[in-house]
């Protein structure tokens, strides 16, 4: 498995000022770089240069970077791409700020997938050095550690599984089937090393995303996170809950701009050896939101 | 203030057998005693003899028993119920079982509410000699440990308001009214010791209960009590959230007849010296609902 | 039950510089109101003027401020003090900055006891309209919510304990005794209102302080406070750890002059109908530290 | 990195039964399978036939096994192995119940380390269908869910620590060194996937286990499982406490025959890119107990 994880999210955004107040002052993220109309933003716990990028004008996704252990994976990525029959581009140090070499992927998905090896170092907020385990001034606003996983859509589920598995060596966690006798795959929730999900993708349209999640301490950190939503009047889609599908517990919410966050604690370790597990659309509520076992319309349609 | 607590509530359920199901295993309650179509259950944490009573037969509340501390409060409050022109009568040892001599008072709002200093003394699951914090056995299902507080409806909240001060000595932790300008109650939490509220009330139909509460012992038992619920089934009509109003954290469900539970954990101290905070109308979604500042209308309409 | 609640301590501390620093950047209490050598301090929950009073210069309590309900209280309490054969002073407004006209008592343990009902009310940092559940701006170090109780030493708790029965109207949660059948008293948790306890002693010297302690809001909290500890150096005596006694959650430590504080959260509802718990010697480790259940000598020994 | 996790650990006590009564009533692991005077346990929410092994006779580690991804990381690692000068041996299917054919090499610290990538496969309580996220019935005891992590001694770690690096392809998440300017390993935490430490070890004598320990969801779950070891009369070494190192919450004790376990909770993601952090020897004691920043000597002194 080459793919180390989730590197950045580039996504735009209708104001620029709004959304900065929003992940940095909410949220907790610092900005690393800004240039026109861009801004760059990691949180504390995170060294590379940046997780999340802003570009003003307009809403959604513009693409995925993963990224991955060496050159040699670029290389062996490219090749399996292209015989898998998918759009594959060299990205050059530069085109994102701080980043170097790398693929730049057109999913049969429709979304852009950036891959890369190298990224700028910029050090986490506690150090390498005898650290503490969260920084000594405190959190701002919610104070999230990390980035984890996004979950986008995609008219051809099955596709776009076997293009993770055969292409990025991705396994699934665990599937949303059609039901015990029909195996009309509806979502997949994937993993690179050890995590419940790096991606995560359901059937709708082509091109979209459905939310990027940051990685939370625990079930408490949500409730202090559900409370500083409500004082920066923050909407939310649902939660505090249980998802059923990695066991996690989640907030989801909305940046100003539309886009859908979450913040996400919890989950399982797997692994190679990890055997997936089925869900059956008769129970894709309890799936989704095992608390309430209803999952709201808003939750299922509103895509960016 | 000569008034301890909500000592007990009565309700009807449409079928005993799962009703019992409920308020055991899914809850953790014990029943203490059954006749004729009557179950009397108490939690582990609970020392008298019962604090919920199920009553074969329709939907709602029957009555409310709150304890007080000795008899001579029976008397004064039983003159200061007449002065007040409430309906007062006496209500005698064995009217209910294990219960001692006490008063029956029609409330403003057409409730019953019973009055009692003596009850037989059970005792709780960890006893009175070098106690564990809860019983070695483990607990089942949520495991509630005691009864906490009721919300019940009434066409006239101001009214209601002056009984529980005048009469029963309680105080108002919190208020919702009109506005800044418009001091029109909707809504009085009140307490008779030191907690955030042992009874409130909403403007609404006379007689109706909105839900009866348990106290629980934090955040973290609220997810687990959550993850019972979705195991048994129960329905939940909205958390785990924070309430604005007492600070506490939430979660609302119903019994399987449709009456409304809940379980409470947190809030603050009160006590004599305590001043009245005030909500208006304007963010009571965000004094009920802190978390999400929406109220869904089955909260609002649902009372049986 | 007219005494509310533990409203003040007065401790001499080293250095007041430093003992500023720790109450106020670790514990996170704000300084209302400082002369002279005396630094008068609130936590943000607390309405009322102060609540902990450092005075440079050696170590250990000065005295103790307990909050009644009104003036009728005073003399009642006035005339049982003085049939108990205590020495009771009249106190006037202005000997302690912003309390009004109360009570000085020498208790049996030569420990000074104020009572007042009047004391400027400042109101706490979430205010009374609409309030947030914590303040917006987050919290200082710990952040302590309010002051909870004191522990005290003395030669005969029997006697103290009778005290704070005849005279102040408390009543004993728990008490620790010789054994099944030896009921010498070694140490009594006695309440006010409805909390597990508002004031304990422990046989020992006469006049020393144990601790004193702040209510918190869950154990999460207190991992979260150990963690300020450590980040400000702060001599941690036991815990995170559960009692056995009161059945809360703790971490005791010192400030930099050596008192020792407390951070408390849990516990559980008394009130006038509480049956007293006992523990027997041969428990005693398992009732101070359920947890671990020993004692270091350094709890039992160090008091100031 | 071809090395999926520690998979079992063999330990040899004195007493089987009161072992099995501690593995499995208070740790609430399942006994899977048992033969002459060995009994083979997992946790509810591991897949394979056993993680851990009790052996009848004696006190202390018998050997350590981590599972590989496939039989050609088995022929990588053995040649590798063999390369380092360490001595291998093949192991053959049935040689323990239920597991395939492997490795087993002694490691230059003298300890059993064995290999193997197929083993029985029994499943988790929660199961590869629509799963909740917790076993219905509830858990027995602290009801640990899987194994996670050992720390075992060596008489020189950085021999210790390249073999994993050369041989076995793990990092070093974090390193204790004897200081600024003197780079002497003390104590290596390893990694082979995305975990904060998978094996841990520290200067010590050959051949000797430290603690194996179990992860558990969060420091909730700590409070709860320290109530549990109360109970069952445990010894606690140390904790409920913060680790500088690895960031994780944890509580370290004893099982009957003296061998110490570990529950331990959070931690943060490593991977591939992962800078190693490091730890001087005068800030050790904060590195192993952040909370209490200091070490009590048993937990220096004490290895079986």
């Amino acid at each position: 498995m080459s793919v180390l994880r989730l590197g950045y999210v580039h996504i735009n955004v209708t104001n620029l000022a709004e959304a900065r107040d929003h992940y940095v002052n909410t949220l907790g993220m610092d900005v690393i770089h800004e240039d026109d109309g861009t801004a760059y933003l990691k949180s504390w716990d995170e060294a590379d240069h940046h997780s999340v990028v802003l570009h003003e004008g307009g809403v959604g996704l513009v693409k995925l970077g993963y990224k991955v252990a060496d050159d040699q994976s670029l290389a062996d990525i490219e090749k399996r791409a292209q015989a898998f029959g998918a759009t594959v581009d060299r990205m050059s140090k530069g085109d994102n700020a701080s980043v170097g070499d790398g693929l730049r992927i057109t999913l049969p998905s429709d979304h852009t997938l950036e891959l890369y090896s190298e990224i700028e170092y910029v050090g986490t907020a506690t150090g390498l050095w005898n650290p503490d385990p969260w920084p000594r001034g405190g959190l701002r606003g919610i104070g999230v550690p990390r980035l984890d996983h996004t979950l986008i859509t995609t008219e051809d589920p099955a596709l776009l599984e076997r293009f993770f598995e055969d292409v990025l060596d991705f396994r699934a966690a665990e599937r949303l089937v059609g039901g015990p006798d029909n195996d009309d795959l509806v979502a997949s929730w994937m993993f690179c090393g050890e995590q419940p999900h790096d991606i995560a993708f359901v059937k709708g349209a082509n091109g979209k995303l459905h939310h990027f999640a940051y990685h939370m301490p625990d079930w408490s950190a949500l409730l202090h996170a559900s409370d500083v939503m409500s004082m920066h009047d923050v909407p939310i889609d649902f939660g505090p809950a249980r998802h059923g599908v990695t066991r996690g517990e989640t907030v989801y919410f909305f940046d100003p701009s539309g886009n859908r966050n979450e913040v996400f604690s919890g989950g399982y370790r797997t692994g190679k050896d990890w055997r997936t597990i089925t869900w059956t659309m008769d129970q894709a509520a309890r799936g989704i939101n095992y608390t309430h076992r209803e999952i709201d319309q808003q939750f299922l349609s509103v895509v960016t």
